[in-house]
């Protein structure tokens, strides 16, 4: 193994609750105006008709809540009223790093034998500061934010490091970006699942089928493979 | 010379003169509420205030668009018109590229003798896309996006590929961002000023004693150079 790459958001720390309690609060701030159920499904068709035109992250979130909350009133909400939603929407830049249990430990044991990477998708300036306040970037030698994790993603990255498909491990929890992509161009993927899935994370079992990778429970019971 | 880098917006092709455009918009959009010179001063003072929470680029011009319009309002702005805003705002994803002229001949020439990088701050999915638009990316055996073009961000790239400072050199509009980092940590620098420089990128002239690096007038006057 050349390169060990690890996924960044729910798979070293805690991400998803973050963006989950930020739409909880979207709820609450128009609730005199749309029932929960209608905002949720309005608000995640936002999201995804967005993802093409503001990509990932915390900026591209926020100007969703913004354009949900203007549909749904008819362009009657109030500018202090989207502000409130801005401010919201702010916490998602600056939320305090909940590092999972065990990372630490194990980023320090790998790192001495194994080139470790983070590779994230997303919003740059938004990952680099998780990164940051991580307090893990020096476990690792290289950083590598890309804007969709592709094949064609993992293919550049393994090019710019010359890392050949074989030599290359990717640990993450999203079956559709961190595991499937790196399985279908040869590399090797453990698939370490969190609570939370966003919905457009989520793959058809069938997608699985005849697909070769590793899950497990824990981050620790990384140690035991090595 | 090992590594030629390319600045992108203003370097490459018409950047700012978008923004300027879309900053007009607004004025007109908020001149019932607002004379254009407070704007135009409070519109500011929120882009820079942002450039900390946010970074750089579209979403984080928009969102510094609609956090203004609502100040300036005391709140009162309506939904429909901060919708009016993001829809104005939206054309700094996808306007069309307007490559300047000489660029391809001078990229197709150098290509041929050096490796050549696409080098630019901003927001990760915006440049990428502008640089799918430009029709220019299979010049650059390199692409990197970084959140701020300052000296460590220079280091960072220079390690990457493993390439000297002396054996570096950067061409950009922009003194702060291409021009002096590059200087300070012992590379060459080219600098081919633009007709517009957003305030946030000037720097003043005391900034520049002693500093060595090469103007030019127009990027076909490279060729010269070489």
């Amino acid at each position: 193994m050349k390169l060990i790459a690890f996924d960044a958001d729910d798979t070293l720390w805690v991400n998803e609750p973050n963006y989950v309690d930020v739409k909880e609060k979207l709820c609450e701030l128009l609730s005199h105006h749309i029932d929960q159920e209608t905002l949720t499904l309005r608000f995640y068709d936002a999201q995804i008709r967005n993802l093409q035109v503001f990509g990932y992250g915390a900026k591209s979130f926020i100007l969703s809540m913004v354009e949900t909350a203007i549909e749904l009133t008819n362009g009657a909400i109030t500018g202090a009223e989207i502000q409130q939603i801005i401010d919201v929407g702010r916490r998602l830049i600056d939320f305090p790093i909940e590092v999972f249990d065990g990372v630490p430990e194990v980023l320090e044991i790998l790192s001495k034998r194994f080139d470790l990477m983070v590779l994230t998708k997303g919003d740059l300036f938004d990952q680099e500061s998780k990164i940051a306040r991580s307090g893990l970037g020096h476990y690792f030698k290289h950083v590598e934010i890309v804007s969709e994790k592709n094949e064609q993603a993992y293919q550049r990255v393994l090019q710019r490091y010359n890392v050949q498909p074989a030599d290359f491990l990717m640990i993450g929890n999203s079956l559709k970006s961190d595991i499937l992509p790196v399985v279908h161009i040869g590399g090797r993927a453990i698939h370490i699942p969190y609570a939370i899935t966003w919905a457009h994370e989520q793959v058809a079992d069938e997608q699985l089928t005849g697909k070769s990778f590793t899950t497990l429970g824990h981050m620790r019971e990384l140690l035991d493979l090595f």
